[in-house]
């Protein structure tokens, strides 16, 4: 299944995409994409996609997963974006928290900051946890997963490594985590390790690799999150960017009001950004 | 006022404290101690506490605020603090996240994680978040906070500063984030750099400090984090420990299975843990 959440930010409603790609409200069946619904897909047993109201137009698409306590980034975890990064590959996964206020729409704008000079892209695999995960091994990993989407993990270089210790403040800026399309149930997806992903700035390709060249995979990084933390229902885990940001570029490359960044995953959908100054 | 929230684990109804120091019913007034109830106390305009039911007996008490979106937290915020550490006092805040799902109430359980042996406590002054906050100045920052309140920042070491990058994966585990007993209103705190807090383990003090060495004060943290990220009612921004931490000792000195850990803050209240191996 391909669940969304669409409507004007704070009143989405729960949708579903048919067969032709078409949204249909899943607000009779479920109260959101969220909680007990991504925990226990048991309502969609013989769900007639034909029997659900059709959307009309093309609404707004929010957050494709609500309730989202945790969204946890793992950083480095690409060799070829470790690399130019000028980081060896960590012996352990790089952890750290985007703020959840951070969430939006996959299409939303993108706000640069005030006083921001170096608001950058990262195109990522989203992990959306299901069922509560604490102390899991990789081989119960992945039944604790509802499914993957794309992230944009928006970060700014600056506040993120010049302004003291630690990467949250490049990482928490309002907007900074365009989350979305679409909730694709792990069903849908054979292996979460063989995913071509892509990210654009005004058409011009940046980011070109694969989810195969990940350090760290999918079910390695549940479980040994695990370990540190609880993973509740509608918790995030974006699980690092191939190369090519635009820290990368010599000189750097970054974002300005007025670019249009689009980025997306196999199977998974994209996203199309327009970037905005946060007045 | 003196909020607080009681009942058990995920049921837990609003409180507040009368002047007697007996715990009534908020519940007929407000639906809890969270969102609007926090941002505008309009509602506490003539409100009789005589009224109010009482509760009975010595419930437990939860997390003195819900819905907390953000826990913010400053590191080396107290100049003693961060010679104990052996590190300069930054040029900045210091800004990390710790994991909403660490929240516990006051007297719960401390859970050693698995693998633990540096699990460390940390006594902090916790600042919430009333009235919504972006880009606001120092002088307009205490307005968008709600009141204060205790933080135990328990901390695994090892696991903060030996397992790759970024402190999240030593500051999220499960309970290590006591908070309460009260949200104290701030009306009733005439200047928050000035109230003495302690620590002890096993009645032994440990740490025994003030506010009022904090190198970065509640206003400016508030105007500084509202730069960065807009801050929500219910948010907490856990401002940094004086010295007395357990890796400060030579040799450290950690938690283990056993141990009890008081701690409090001029006119916010104390918290009592019990420590247990999270098994």
């Amino acid at each position: 299944m391909k669940l969304l959440r669409y409507g004007p930010e704070g009143a989405e409603k729960p949708g579903i995409l048919d067969g032709d790609g078409r949204i249909r409200d899943l607000s009779g069946v479920i109260a959101d994409v969220a909680g007990a619904a991504i925990a226990d897909f048991g309502w969609a047993n013989g769900l007639d996609l034909e029997n659900l109201p059709l959307v009309d137009g093309t609404p707004r698409l929010g957050a494709c997963v609500a309730g989202t306590g945790k969204f946890i980034c793992i950083g480095l975890n690409y060799a070829d974006h470790a690399a130019e990064s000028g980081l060896p590959v960590p012996p352990e996964p790089v952890v750290f928290m985007k703020a959840t206020s951070a969430i939006v729409g996959p299409n939303d704008n993108i706000l640069i900051p005030r006083g921001s000079v170096a608001t950058d892209w990262e195109v990522e695999l989203g992990i959306v946890i299901g069922k509560t995960a604490k102390y899991v091994s990789k081989e119960e990993a992945l039944g604790h997963v509802a499914g993957y989407c794309v992230i944009n993990d928006v970060s700014e270089r600056d506040f993120q490594t010049k302004r003291s210790g630690q990467w949250t403040k490049g990482k928490s800026c309002d907007s900074f985590g365009p989350t979305g399309p679409w909730l694709v149930t792990r069903d849908e997806i054979a292996n979460p390790q063989n995913l071509r992903m892509w990210l654009t700035v005004n058409g011009e390709t940046k980011q070109d690799g694969s989810t195969e060249t990940m350090v760290y995979g999918v079910a390695y990084l549940v479980s040994y999150l695990s370990q540190f933390m609880t993973l509740h229902p509608g918790d995030i885990i974006s699980t690092g960017t191939p190369p090519g940001v635009g820290m990368g570029f010599k000189p750097p490359q970054y974002l300005k009001a007025g670019d249009v960044v689009e980025l997306g995953i196999e199977g998974l959908g994209m996203q199309k950004q327009k970037v905005v100054a946060d007045l």
